[in-house]
C-alpha cells in the first residue's frame, strides 16, 4: 500500500492534522483559533487582539492572468480585512512576506506594493514588517493582519440562534462570473465585463458594515463570504449547533452576473452558491430586529442588506427552490482535494 | 535595456521597495518596523506587542537533505523564537501557513509538526491559527510570532554607545560547518559531526538569556546571529550610527569546528563571521558592566558570554588579526543576489 498523502485526507483533514493537538488544549486568553475568521486573543488591555494570515500562491490561488500584480497586492491584503471586517474588528497592522523568482522584474513589486498601498490606505492599515525571500517558482504571498475591537462589539461564528434570519450583503457570484470571463474570453471580449472582473481583482472588504453590525448589538453571529454561502452559512451553524434553510429566490445577484450565466449556459444559482470570493458578509439575527438592520445597512451601505433563509434545528442546510427543497450540498474551493 | 529585475537590486533593494513608503510614515504607535529583529508595536495595555514573520521555501532556505521535516518544523518555529529573544521579548502566539504538494506524505507534516510542538512546548509557545495551502513546488513555510515584553525591559539593536564592549554568547560557525558536512559527506561518513549537524537543524533560540539582559538593564543594544556577526553586527552600527573593532582571536569557535576546517582546508573564522545561523545573541554593554555580564550570563548560560569587541566612533566594522586590521567585509546569505 503507498503511503496516504495530502490529497487522501484533503483540506479539512490537513487543518485537522496541524491542529487538533493544539484546539484541545489552548488556553482561556486564546478565546478564539481557527474555526473562526480570525484569531481572538486577550492582552493586558481593553482591546481584543484579532490576528488574520493568508497565503497565496501563483498557479494555485491566481495567474498573471486572472490576477495582475496590483490586483494581486489589493486582494492579498484585502482578503485579510474581510476576515477581521467578519468579526466586527478594526484592521490596523500588516506584516507581509513576499517570495519571487530572483528574475522577476522590479515593476512587478512595484505594482504589487501599489495596489497593496492603495488598499491599506482605504482602511487606515500600516505595513510593519515581514519578510522577502526568493521563491524558485512563481510568487508566494502571505500576509498577517493584525487588528483589535472590544469585547462587546465583536461578533462569531457560534452565535447563531434557532429562528433567526439569515442576511447577506451584495450580491453573489460576481467573482466567479468574472473568474469565468478571465479563463474563457479573448482580452478583446472583455468589454461589458468590468464589474464581474473587478469583484474578482478588487474585492472590497466589507469592514465598515462589519464595525457597524458589530457595534450595533442588532446581531448573533457573523462570517466572510471567502469560499461561497454553502460552505461559509455551514461553517455558521457547525459553530453554532444549527442548521438552515435557504431560500433559492432570495439569493441577491447582479444583472450582469445573470445576463453572462444566461448566455454561457451556467446556472447563476451556483455561482453565487457555491463560486466564492465575494467577500460580503452573512450574519444572522433575531426577526425582531428586522427593521432596525434594513435600516442600519441600507445607511451604510446605500442598498440595505438581503434576507436570504433562516436558521432553524435542522441537519444541514436545506435549500428552497421552485421544484422544492434539498440539501445544499457544500461547495467552494478545497486544497489538496482530488 | 531589459527591464531591471530583483536580481540588480538587491535583497536590500527589494526592501527598500517594500518598506520605504511605510517607514518614512509609520505612526507613534510603531516603535520599530523593519530594521529591528521584531515589529515593536503599542498596545492599550502596559506592554509591547512583539511581533515577527519569517518564510523558509524549499530549495532556496533547505532542502529533504539539509533538513528533515521533523527538524524543519523545529527550525522555523526557532528562527522566529530567536528574534524576539532577541529583543528580551517574551514570545507566545504562533500562527503557521504551511504551503506543500497535494501529493506530500501525510508523515510529512506529522514529522513536521511533532518538531514544531517541541519547540514550542519548550518555549511556551501555542499555535492559534495559520492558513494551509497546495504549493506547485516544494514547501513554504512561513511563521508569525506574536509575543509581548515591557517598555522599560526591551533592547534594540539602536543602543549602542561608543566604548561599548561587544559580547556573544556560545560558539559561532556551528551551523555553517554543519551544512558543509550534509552537502559533503555521504551519510556513512557522518559520525562524529552530530553537534555541528544540530547546530543546523536543531537551533536552540537563546531565549532565557535574551530575557535576563533585557531585564538586568546591564546592556545597551541586542540582536540575534542569524545572519553572521559581519552582517549582524554592522546592523547594530548602522541603527546606533557607530563602528565597531573585532578581535579575531576572540570569535568563540567549538572544537568541532575549528577540526573540520582544518581538514577541509577550510578557515574556521569565515565559518564563525559568515556563516551565520547560529541564533546565538550578540549585545554591547559599557565596560563599567563587564563583571555583572559574565556573571549572569554564566549563571544563565553555564558559560559567560565572550567579549569579542569594542564599540567605537570609526566607519564600519575592522577586523583585527595577527596581520594587522582589515575591514571586515559584509557577509553572510542575501536573498536575489547574483
Amino acid at each position: 500500500m503507498s503511503p496516504r498523502t495530502l490529497n487522501d485526507i484533503g483540506e479539512d483533514g490537513v487543518i485537522q492534522l496541524i491542529h487538533g493537538r493544539w484546539l484541545a488544549s489552548l488556553p482561556p486568553r486564546v478565546r478564539k483559533g481557527i474555526g473562526e475568521d480570525c484569531a481572538v486573543l486577550e492582552t493586558d488591555g481593553d482591546s481584543l487582539l484579532l490576528v488574520t494570515m493568508d497565503t497565496l500562491i501563483e498557479g494555485i490561488h491566481f495567474t498573471a492572468e486572472t490576477l495582475p500584480p496590483q490586483a494581486l497586492g489589493w486582494k492579498a491584503l484585502a482578503v485579510n480585512i474581510s476576515d477581521i471586517a467578519a468579526v466586527g474588528g478594526t484592521p490596523h497592522t500588516a506584516f507581509l512576506s513576499i517570495g519571487t523568482k530572483s528574475e522577476t522584474e522590479v515593476s512587478f513589486v512595484e505594482s504589487f506594493m501599489a495596489g497593496f498601498e492603495a488598499m491599506a490606505t482605504k482602511a487606515g492599515i500600516v505595513l510593519a514588517g515581514g519578510d522577502t525571500v526568493e521563491s524558485p517558482s512563481g510568487a508566494v504571498i502571505t500576509i498577517t493582519l493584525l487588528g483589535g475591537g472590544l469585547p462587546e462589539h465583536l461578533v462569531y461564528r457560534s452565535g447563531a440562534k434557532i429562528g433567526d434570519d439569515i442576511w447577506v450583503t451584495g450580491t453573489l457570484g460576481n467573482a466567479a462570473a468574472g473568474l469565468f470571463v478571465l479563463l474563457n474570453k479573448k482580452t478583446s471580449e472583455l468589454a461589458g465585463y468590468e464589474s464581474l472582473i473587478a469583484a474578482l481583482q478588487r474585492p472590497m472588504p466589507q469592514l465598515e458594515i462589519g464595525k457597524a453590525l458589530g457595534q450595533s448589538r442588532l446581531i448573533h453571529a457573523m462570517i466572510d463570504i471567502s469560499d461561497g454561502v454553502a460552505k461559509d452559512l455551514r461553517h455558521i451553524c457547525e459553530e453554532s449547533g444549527t442548521g438552515a434553510l435557504v431560500h433559492a429566490s432570495s439569493i441577491p445577484m447582479s444583472d450582469e452576473m445573470r445576463k453572462l450565466a444566461l448566455m454561457v449556459d451556467k446556472d447563476p444559482l451556483d455561482w453565487a452558491l457555491r463560486g466564492g470570493e465575494d467577500y460580503e458578509i452573512l450574519f444572522t439575527a433575531s426577526p425582531a430586529n428586522e427593521k432596525q438592520v434594513v435600516s442600519l445597512t441600507a445607511e451604510v451601505l446605500g442598498t440595505p442588506a438581503v434576507k436570504i433563509g433562516t436558521i432553524d434545528r435542522e441537519d444541514g442546510i436545506q435549500l428552497e427552490t421552485d421544484e422544492g427543497s434539498q440539501l445544499l450540498k457544500p461547495g467552494g474551493y478545497m486544497h489538496f482535494s482530488k
